[in-house]
């Protein structure tokens, strides 16, 4: 890849602007919106379409007559979505983080996934993410959608758990950001130990008194008890 | 406070040996185990017992006359303990992080929670934390309990989300070190907007299709579903 390439993307919501700021200085991009098909690049060696999950079947539909690679960016749509089309090359450029457009990022250690009609798309779109990222693999559709899963686990659950004890502190006079030191030294532990041996806690020391005492402190709050029990318990059937 | 102060310190644990390097330059530190409570400074201006909850008690039963204040540095035991002994001036002096020998922190950072008998302990216990920490503040037993179940969620049951995360991610051939830019990522958001705002994710979406999706996709791994579906039910009631 000596030449310069030239990259369609189609949207330009929060992975779309951030998959052209990724490519500035490393290849041609031409960016537009999904109802402004007709001004893709036709020549172009790579067409990204990122636009919601329900979109994409849509702006599949509508395409027209591209001579290069045609991929998506989604965790969860299968490369499925792909066959009833006229794209002769085609498959997934998924990368693994959560985007807005105020916050910039290091693009270099995204984790992208490659998926592809056929091994020669597959390096290319494997080439392509080298432009931007050090750390690319390879992921079939079900592989996928087990990140996207985890990552729901990992990231939105997590950051939940977040809302529910901010509010929690909050009625009783409390800041959640006096928290961030603690949850910034969860984060810090499980780069380099795995999260099962780094618990702590009262459920995986066995303290089953601190748990109850912790239930009957929570009161009348339902859906917090529920959660309380449901992940100590959870924490406690995986004790080794 | 223009003297060295003297601080006795019970307990060598993480709490304990934190404390004592904390204190490293700032204070003559004198650190005993809980057998051993006869090397105790008696003039020390303050006693600290960093003691596993659960042996504060019988530490309090056997400590001999001190004449500075005596403090416990635990989270979840109320004040009220100190009640049944003969110490003056006592308090609680609670740094809210979670320590582990071999990891270095940045003390200055940690929030500490000080509650007393009285208002002139209370100041008192207020300038040796200060002598450690920027992030000083007082909170009564009700609201150091509140604390530390907040800290349940936002770091003990996170910590599990994570450990779930990897288990199934490794049932995949996959890595969860490739979460941990996504990770990270929701780290810093919750730093600087409130996490209700930083919600992202089918549920805060209200993509129910999705929902049902990747639960069916979780087969029959039973607890993933629990938790997916009551984590997700929680979302969806928050929305605005």
């Amino acid at each position: 890849m000596n030449d310069r390439k030239i990259i369609n993307i189609i949207g330009r919501g929060n992975v779309g602007f951030h998959l052209k700021k990724a490519f500035e200085g490393k290849a041609d991009v031409i960016e537009v919106n999904p109802h402004t098909l007709s001004e893709l690049n036709p020549e172009a060696d790579l067409t990204l379409i990122s636009v919601t999950d329900s979109a994409i079947q849509e702006v599949l539909a509508r395409l027209p007559e591209l001579k290069g690679t045609v991929a998506h960016t989604s965790g969860s749509t299968p490369i499925e979505i792909f066959k009833s089309y006229r794209c002769q090359n085609f498959g997934v450029f998924y990368p693994l983080q959560t985007f807005s457009k105020s916050k910039a990022l290091d693009y270099a250690e995204i984790p992208f996934y490659i998926e592809a009609s056929d091994p020669y798309t597959r390096e290319k779109l494997f080439q392509y993410a080298l432009l931007i990222s050090e750390n690319v693999r390879y992921a079939d559709s079900s592989q996928r959608k087990r990140l996207h899963i985890a990552a729901v686990f990992a990231c939105n659950f997590v950051n939940h758990l977040w809302a529910l004890s901010d509010s929690y502190l909050k009625e009783g006079g409390l800041n959640f950001k006096d928290l961030i030191p603690l949850i910034s030294e969860t984060v810090d532990k499980i780069k380099v130990i795995p999260p099962s041996e780094a618990q702590t806690g009262p459920a995986v020391r066995g303290d089953l008194k601190m748990i109850e005492n912790h239930i009957l402190e929570l009161g009348s709050k339902d859906k917090l008890i529920t959660i309380y029990r449901l992940l100590s318990q959870s924490i406690l059937e995986n004790r080794k």
